[in-house]
């Protein structure tokens, strides 16, 4: 997408990477899992994941379930940085394609805006796997966000 | 789908239902979010979920990843009692759309076999969340498995 | 969809066919590929289309742009059966699997609503090949549209 | 993707830009509406198109399966550059974003893998309107190809 670049989104909401970080810190779901977010841009965001047992399906890599709640989430809070003051934002829709067992020291998801508009917005996803030195990519995603005006999040 | 009821499916493992049993049985993400297999046919799957306050994003409705992991499961396992005797399911990918909040008493994700072919298998999935004596579709999912021939699930 | 049957759908606008026949007759690239309207029901659309060499691919199958074209447009006309006065339909997106060849006497695209709602409404489609008494699915579709609100189709 | 960039691809096949011109040219619904073949790179192809009213839905704007059929077909083609000789190419799903108007003095669609695999191939797509000087993105895919092993496409 060399047209549209990350850097080049200018968030409306000056606090948009405290709102995404206190929106992240909600989700009961994020915690059960151990996900914790690394980074927070303009049209971007990073969600990382310690690998452990019960976050496997049966073959010992992590489940696609998993990789969806990391990619999903790091999509949805990537749009979000450019959503207005008093809105929240919602998944409309995602597509997910696994193209590589889930194995190694961390799983990170990247969640980038493709094309913001008024209502909805369009972002990729990308998950990779990191082992000693390198890094594989696991999952791509394509994802559809609706902002929620005069809806802001919960404040508690 | 009228043409492809799904009993028109004939397994040609008998013991498609126990070993989509025992598959399930191993998978810890399945255990950690404390789904349940509730029913195993031929072409067919459901799995459902009590919702508690850790499996849910920021607003209080269970949480899309989750949704996600419930019908991948659904729709895999669905494809899985169609394939052969030595084989295991792998999911290509899938794509979802969350239509409703998900809030109830029970969340039910089901897969169907829209399409079994020697290489690929299409399915289809439905979630719905009951409540008191009615149902409210959540999210409908598509999704395309791939049949990994000579490749069992591992036997622990 | 049992709790969605395509009957269950009250249109709001009283001339919802008629609407729907106009905009496919404005359409060019129906025409060009020869697509034709066959019914169309609140919430529920077919159109269907005599395989010709042009239309084909290297195979000599229908190509799947001209599928996508004609259950993308089946998908995009069940949900403005729904739609107020006074609006258009969007197509967001699809995704569409591939299940089978598609040749035979005629093809005939089936949009279906799933869940119709105020901004946002979700379809399902199948496309089968028909062909001396029976037919063969060959694509199946999820699709996203938009309702267009004060932007009515232009009426020439 | 840093980590996968379109350079790195190392066909297995010599011929595989001539097999890619080739099949574009018997694609009859390619003639049909007008698409010419721009670029062929080992995980690359790029096709343009130059709008007409034919190809144009009610709107005015190029057709959403016109730009199905384009970005279908240039990830098909960027895809089979890197399949092995006596092998063709077959489009297992995609899913398609709309995310502006197609209008303008040229459309052009790029495919690219994003992950090869001895079966499947993965690939994402970008489609942009041309004009005066600009480009807008009007469309992105992500798409599964099959490789067909053993059969390669008609000769004639």
């Amino acid at each position: 997408m060399n047209d549209s670049p990350t850097n080049a989104f200018v968030p409306v909401f000056a606090g948009f990477a405290e709102r995404v970080r206190e929106s992240f810190g909600r989700q009961g779901a994020m915690a059960l899992i151990g996900a914790q977010l690394i980074q927070v841009q303009p049209g971007h965001c990073s969600i990382a994941l310690t690998p452990r047992p019960e976050l496997c399906q049966q073959h010992g890599y992590v489940h696609a379930g998993i990789l969806a709640a990391l990619v999903d989430s790091a999509g949805g809070y990537a749009g979000y940085t450019l959503f207005p003051a008093d809105s929240s934002v919602l998944t409309v829709e995602y597509k997910l394609n696994l193209v590589a067992p889930a194995q190694g020291d961390r799983i990170v998801a990247e969640g980038f805006v493709v094309k913001p508009g008024r209502t909805l917005v369009i972002t990729r996803g990308d998950v990779h796997a990191e082992r000693a030195g390198g890094r594989t990519l696991v999952a791509i995603m394509q994802q559809t966000l609706m902002v929620m005006r005069g809806k802001p999040d919960p404040s508690k």
